[in-house]
């Protein structure tokens, strides 16, 4: 059979009258989307429009729940009790059922937001309190988490079928983490570049660090970012070289996982 | 077959640190609670709590949805688009059926809050966007509604189940609205003439205003409010002034409804 | 001496990851900024940015404080008490106050955002409780009011100096009331015809309704709004067909105001 | 001359609906306020009931900025950008100056709230970017901080005068820092025991840990929380001792700062 990969994206991070990033384009290449649930992006009109467009796509959704701060968009760190974070989780994954009944589609996976994503990555009380969070509210939901991290494990110990997450368009380390965003070059922006790479990571199940060092890394489902100007034509050469290689690219809840 | 009524009461009107209301005195009275989702009270932990205790109650839960304001506990009056209204109605009914599956129960019911409620039953438009956003998320919720007022008109239209609620301690006037609360006399503090006001409701069908008019009101649901020092008091002798009559005192997903 | 007039414009309503408006277009066609003050928008950062960058282009400051409403954008009237609006106002304004030592500039103006606006040129309560919000906190505050409103009466009771509104790109009705954005034609794009309405205004004191009859309306300052795509090229032609007709533009604190 | 010491309490923590703490019992012990300032709890309302208060009882008033998180009573760390932190400082002093007004009183002091305190107490970056910004709006304001810590060398660097805090009903580590309420025994509820250490620590300068040792503090300022229910009895034995032993107690702006 030939390998499978799924290509997810962030999307409904709109708020009122705000609109950011470039959920169209988007949907036109992923088939997975992670919808803001309203607390760190993401209002239930927003939502609502987003459930919709999606299912017009034929793209697979999830729940992207993110910290209660809307001023830093869920991109810094709260130090939130787990049993909180746990309830918050299912409070966001519940929102986002309510309003995937206007497209009449399931909500199937969930995928961490931001900082919470970061801190789950490295924190496995996070990542476990995020797991009970979604298992209470369907058992069947599918958590999309970073490929190599504590939050495997978390997965496995809560119960739950997990995805693990590459990323498109960044760079890694010796370590097997993300460089930092800080570091020139961490974000890949040639698109020829970026379909090079993916392929690899796919077929051959590692990734290269900076270094030049190869990581062995399963990747499940492979992240386009939307907030680049060249996020579009990179996550459409990542596609293209993907479909070219023979990978099958497929919603979230046709992939065959672990 | 003996007479019915359902007693409700809202609760779960705490946020953070922060603590309101009477609610495990109020779930030994009650038959159903009316849980606010989180807009203008109540948070996922406090909500989590709340679906606990009322499942040890044997109390039936709905959803209490609110506008999104805090700092007016949802008793001011917002001028919202019916659409995004909808939208936030379906939002929080499916945060709450979340935060149910911790107690393993269905959400039966959902009751506007406070400025909502009585914009509701004024405004058909708002009546049923509301009357959508429920049933879009599960066309088997009861709507509790004014009775009376345009809500039922909007509830039928809609095409939802519905309970038509009265008051345990307030008055009415000659047009069977509310008396104001800033009418001296509005809240019926005394326990017994709120037992034989309760009693005449729901055996004679109608309430009397406080010229003495009499006027017809079918009465599925009778609120006992939380707020006042004498709240516990006045449920209670209401409760058991309607059992001494004879009338079954039922959760809502078991009372007959028109 | 020659006719004076003040130009504004709203700034500053970006919150967070988000942006929105023209600030920069916009600080080079007026004199005086409205700045959010991170209730319906704008949050401590942008107000930071923005007093900094007025002060580089020589535009005076004022506080646009709106509700409590990032959702709706201060758009959608909340029916507030007025001591709580009173209240929110002087928050508002000392809010600004506190980031303008930033540039080391005063702010001196305050005109209030959307529907509060809209809410105090009908509803004299709102608009005196805007007044006496901006009396406490400093009596030298020049207050931006729709001209011909209820507002003008509500400045003078509380001894406020005012500065009578009037707008570049929308129409009039008979009544002195702007046209509902609703009906086709109320926004004003074409540039020469924004250019000829406001000499029109500033020199005859009147304005022209669609109907064609013309209404007396004192103008201090002319409102340029940032969210057409026009906005821009309206703003520059009505600034350049002013002081081509010899009127001096100037900043709030240097017009002659009655 | 005799020696000084000041008492401070945080005040003004409820929320619209909300109350919480003992405000009017704690302003008949201390002689400074702690005013919440919208963020982490308070609202323009709660804010301007307490500076009229606070001047009734001859109480100065500082502000107690805290993080944008009510749900988490700003109990909960969160990682902000320096600059971010410092201008949502600028902001709440000036919002508290805005309502100050209203009471013809200055805002002297300015003492962080919760984890941002605990935060500065342990971070220089946090502890100068809030010094920033109380210089910025105030160069006379008074920086209340963790006596021992950071703290002081980035108030001494910013260039602000700074009152040094203890705990009159906490107990210490040998380090100096206070033992984790999560410890038992931590948060002293015997007045005499309270009242006894007190004094010790004003009239020797030094605080005296679980263990026994003795560690060098000065304290120019004593907190009494308000969340106990011994809190009063405490607070006011603390003061009754500290005056019986012929120790001034003062308002922060009469305290012979370093």
């Amino acid at each position: 059979m030939a390998p499978a990969i799924n290509l997810n994206a962030d999307m409904g991070e709109g708020f009122g009258a705000y609109d950011i990033g470039n959920d169209d384009l988007l949907l036109s290449i992923v088939n997975s989307a992670n919808i803001a649930c309203g607390f760190h992006a993401g209002d239930p009109t927003v939502m609502h429009g987003l459930v919709l467009d999606a299912k017009k796509h034929g793209v697979s959704i999830g729940a992207h729940p993110g910290f209660n701060d809307l001023w830093g968009f869920g991109r810094r760190r709260i130090d939130m009790k787990p049993a909180d974070l746990e309830y918050m989780i299912a409070y966001q994954v519940g929102a986002l059922q309510g309003i995937a009944h206007y497209a009449g589609v399931k909500v199937t996976h969930v995928k961490p937001h931001g900082a919470l994503y970061n801190m789950a990555s490295e924190n496995e009380d996070y990542a476990a309190a995020i797991g009970r969070g979604i298992k209470t509210v369907d058992p069947s939901l599918i958590y999309v988490l970073l490929s190599g991290s504590v939050m495997e494990k978390a997965a496995e110990k809560v119960g739950l079928k997990y995805a693990r997450e590459g990323f498109v368009d960044r760079t890694y380390e010796d370590d097997g983490n993300l460089t930092s965003r800080k570091i020139e070059g961490s974000v890949i922006r040639d698109p020829k570049v970026a379909a090079e790479r993916v392929v690899r990571m796919v077929l051959d199940g590692e990734v290269t660090a900076r270094s030049g060092k190869k990581i062995k890394r399963r990747i499940d489902s492979l992240c386009i970012h939307g907030d680049e100007p060249t996020s579009a034509a990179v996550g459409k050469a990542a596609r293209d070289a993907l479909v070219a290689a023979g990978v099958r690219v497929l919603p979230l809840p046709e992939m065959p996982l672990g």
